[in-house]
């Protein structure tokens, strides 16, 4: 291996505080970004401008995109953007058989680095790709569908905020054990027993990370950094629609790697031929000792099913609930709603689908409004949010993939349709799917409107569900939370004791609940370092983004000990 | 509930440092435990003497064991001491349909109290349960068949460190995050986007810990006691023939949360019927979120595989190795393996089984010794060690059950017998089986020998396996953890070299590992807040004693935020 170009001093003096200040935010849990979430803030200090990123973006594209990885044996890709064009990027694809054994020959050397130095070379990676901010977007972007601002925070800064987080519960986590202990137990008159004690961080061996088409980065981070930074190998397993933005961290975490003298196979992409389906064959090859996934609720089943060799880490579907009962501020309920209802035309995990409304109606501070006047005030509030047509593109973003377009489609044949989804056309990418939401109305008493709303129909969609009452809403809540699992709760109410009974179900089920949201907080929002993104105690998911929980196992304490 | 007559107050008075040295000695790793070893530190300051032990330990004989709990429909028992008698004691048994019930009902309270309160009221139950350490070290003896001096110090002191032990990491872990942050994000001109935060550590249930027959406390305590600071409540399922420790426990539990004005049924027993079996069907109850089990493998691989609903940790089998390569203090090696084989009939998960050794002998300081030397000098030690009846019955114990007898005396037929075991009086206990342990020779090159080496013989049989050389038996090291997992690795070595390659060895297969112990330590003892008891990595046990993982995934954190 060739000599460090990147030494640990400066490593250390380029990155130590950083890491420093993210242990504090995970501790205090108060406001912390060291990755500027406006677009203009890029283009100094060797990052790239908005100019230089799409250039770089452009590049990439119908182009091979080359990582030098062992084991190549072909190359496959074939994405093609939601806004409509084909991207063009070949991937290598790997034989499993050279490349995982390949993976692990730099793992000794990776374990011995110890946890600071682990953690500074994630952070070294994390200020190249903050440093490309702006090409990420488009690779986002171009991937997920996510519109261009969005795909640049959430894709950008956001994803490189958990990325980091995760990189510091792992450091935080490995050093509660002291490298050494000197031990020395008293025997009263004899001499006391001493032993000299060593304590090292052992990965589990390679880690495999399944990512996800809606949030490449952002959901991807924090398994591929949680696993890195415990000493682990990650093999990053895109999905085969967003390859684009996971292929660009491998190749720059390959490269800084590689610069700080560990083997740039510790980081390496797995890049499926179209239906091969590789998630299921290497999720159970023996050297895949953790797993982390975010998908569908079926196959992040079947992984905790069959990949009993690994710690398997999965985010699933879940069903989210908000609960209206009263409040004091109902246009900025209504605009805050709106807007959580739009963002990515609902295409997150955190998007609201049933919005639970007493059938005689809700108390305000503009007087009572009655179940179909709030329906048809929340209707009029999302028209009203995407009548401008480069206003509602800037938010919804294109539909990802067909199914959520026949999902949507569906949707309005369940109930009836309080607001229609429309088309919304873009003239930038005129082959782009561009949908408003869809608001149906059931009626939470009858059993045939509770296929529609115990599932999750990912996508633009909501569900106006007439309840008998808030009592009734809140079993609904527990229901769905307890059977269908939620990654947020939310609720409007100014009633204490009713405040009172949602935090209680939320705690008895292990939801995140945000109540009263009317300004420019939204529901399926979080912030790393402060809010954890789901909970890990309901079926959506067994883990939360980030704890202790979620990095605890990656690794492993070995001790030796002698005889002083 | 009636008004707590334990306070925080004085929960806090009495504890909080006690909880605060515990957190040191966990970072720190020195020496440290709160717990007397020595029978004489008893029966002052409300402790029970040695006599007022053994009496309380007989009052319990031949009577019912009075818990009081919710669905009790019949009483069971039927234990009887390894060194003789029957016990006599008869548990109540539980409608478990009732039960489980009742046991949820005090756990929003419990949640509520919070990780500070919950710590405290653990340590409360600890200081009770080590008050009665005499009467508990004659439980443990008459159940495990330990002898006396081991039963008081593994069953006592030590079980209440790792109980105590898992306390401070529970709490450690749960405070963490804190209770409530102000989050206050900067919008540029605008004002400032403002949340306020409160995080709530919540339990997940009902926790199950499922006691072993030869270490109810020291392998209980960590889970029951981890379980519990968590805000789950706890269900102990004792082995059928080691019930009385954990029922003393349960009760001491149950009293100290009445006190401190909790629901007492968060701490439980289900005691079992002969042959009823109820651990399978507790396992997969949907109230049962956690299990903690040590035993057999084949019923932890079927908790792993079937009690998905709950998050499972086992201690299961392994097959525990010394490599001997070299020393340079022959007597005291050998001394201090003889010592590490006949401590409590080698009925530990952490008694090494396979000595490997060259088959061209070993250099010492007393010069070159050929293997058979060190097999016969190791056995003339075991036989000096264990020479003195009274010594050996001190040190021996009574098998724990006629398996370890029928497994003892199989082996003897599986090799060369270098030292047979021999039958020792008890003469306090005539009908105690004690027995020295077998030394049987082994050929590492012979297929047929690979079937006794390769699998765990629970109880005093140890092999002197010869191999073809030091890197020989580091291979086959490597091959045994790998494959059949160890709680423990020793080894004796004068060269750097092999000492480095055993170290990696362990590294990489994930082992606790021992170098050169020659005087008063044994690698079949770990000492709690220092050494870790198992790592987790290995096929003999997926979690260690103790670390962050044992217990973060034992509750959950669930966040409310609301607009400031």
């Amino acid at each position: 291996m060739a000599a460090a170009q990147l030494t640990t001093d400066h490593l250390t003096e380029k990155h130590r505080s950083t890491l420093d200040q993210a242990l504090e935010a995970i501790r205090t849990r108060a406001y912390w970004s060291p990755h500027p979430e406006h677009p203009k803030a890029y283009g100094e200090n060797g990052s790239l401008s908005a100019a230089d990123g799409l250039a770089a973006h452009k590049a990439t594209l119908q182009s091979r995109f080359e990582l030098d990885q062992p084991g190549t044996d072909g190359w496959t890709g074939g994405e093609v953007s939601p806004y409509g064009p084909e991207l063009g990027v070949e991937y290598p694809h790997a034989d499993v058989d050279v490349l995982l054994p390949a993976m692990r020959a730099g793992l000794a050397a990776w374990r011995d680095a110890g946890p600071e130095l682990r953690a500074l070379v994630c952070l070294e990676i994390l200020a190249r790709i903050s440093a490309r901010t702006h090409e990420f977007a488009h690779a986002v972007m171009h991937t997920s569908g996510q519109a261009f601002m969005m795909a640049f925070q959430a894709g950008g800064p956001h994803a490189q905020d958990r990325g980091l987080e995760a990189v510091a519960y792992a450091y935080a986590e490995q050093v509660r054990t002291p490298l050494a202990a000197d031990w020395s137990k008293p025997q009263g008159k004899r001499d006391p027993l001493e032993l000299r004690k060593t304590f090292t961080a052992v990965g589990r061996g390679v880690a495999l990370l399944i990512g996800c088409n809606t949030f490449p980065t952002w959901n991807g981070y924090p398994g591929l950094f949680a696993s890195l930074a415990t000493g682990n190998a990650v093999l990053v397993k895109p999905h085969p629609r967003a390859a684009l933005p996971l292929a660009l961290t491998v190749r720059i975490a390959r490269d800084v790697l590689a610069e700080a003298g560990f083997d740039p196979n510790l980081v390496a992409l797995a890049a499926e031929r179209p239906g091969e389906g590789i998630a299921k064959t290497l999720a159970v090859r023996p050297e895949i000792r953790i797993i982390d996934y975010t998908g569908s609720t079926s196959f992040g089943d079947w992984l905790e099913d069959n990949a009993r060799q690994a710690q398997v880490y999965t985010e699933k579907a879940g069903v989210n609930t908000v609960v209206i009962d009263s409040t004091d501020d109902y246009k900025g309920m209504l605009s805050n709603l709106a807007f959580s209802l739009s963002l990515y035309s609902g295409q997150m995990c955190t998007t609201p689908q049933n919005l639970l409304i007493p059938r005689d109606g809700i108390t305000t501070e503009a007087g009572p409004k009655s179940y179909d006047e709030v329906v048809a005030d929340l209707a009029a509030a999302v028209d009203g949010l995407l009548g401008d047509d480069a206003r509602a593109n800037a938010l919804l973003g294109a539909l990802v993939n067909p199914d959520v377009k026949a999902r949507l489609e569906a949707a309005a044949g369940l109930g009836e349709v309080a607001l229609a989804s429309r088309e919304i056309a873009n003239p930038d990418f005129p082959d782009a799917v561009v949908r408003t939401p869809v608001l149906v109305k059931l009626d939470g008493a009858k059993p045939d409107s509770e296929a529609a709303y115990m599932s999750e129909c990912f996508g633009p969609v909501a569900f106006a569900v007439a309840v008998d009452s808030t009592d009734d809403a809140l079993e609904l809540l527990r229901r769905t939370v307890r059977e269908k699992g939620a990654m947020t709760v939310g609720a409007y109410t100014t009633s204490t004791e009713v405040e009172r009974a949602v935090e209680e179900v939320c705690l008895e089920e292990s939801a995140q609940l945000s109540l009263n949201l009317t300004g420019g907080v939204y529901v399926n929002q979080t912030a790393a370092f402060s809010d954890f993104h789901g909970s890990g105690g309901n079926p959506a998911a067994n883990a939360a983004l980030c704890d202790g929980a979620f990095v605890a196992n990656r690794f492993r304490v070995v001790e030796v000990r002698r005889q002083a």
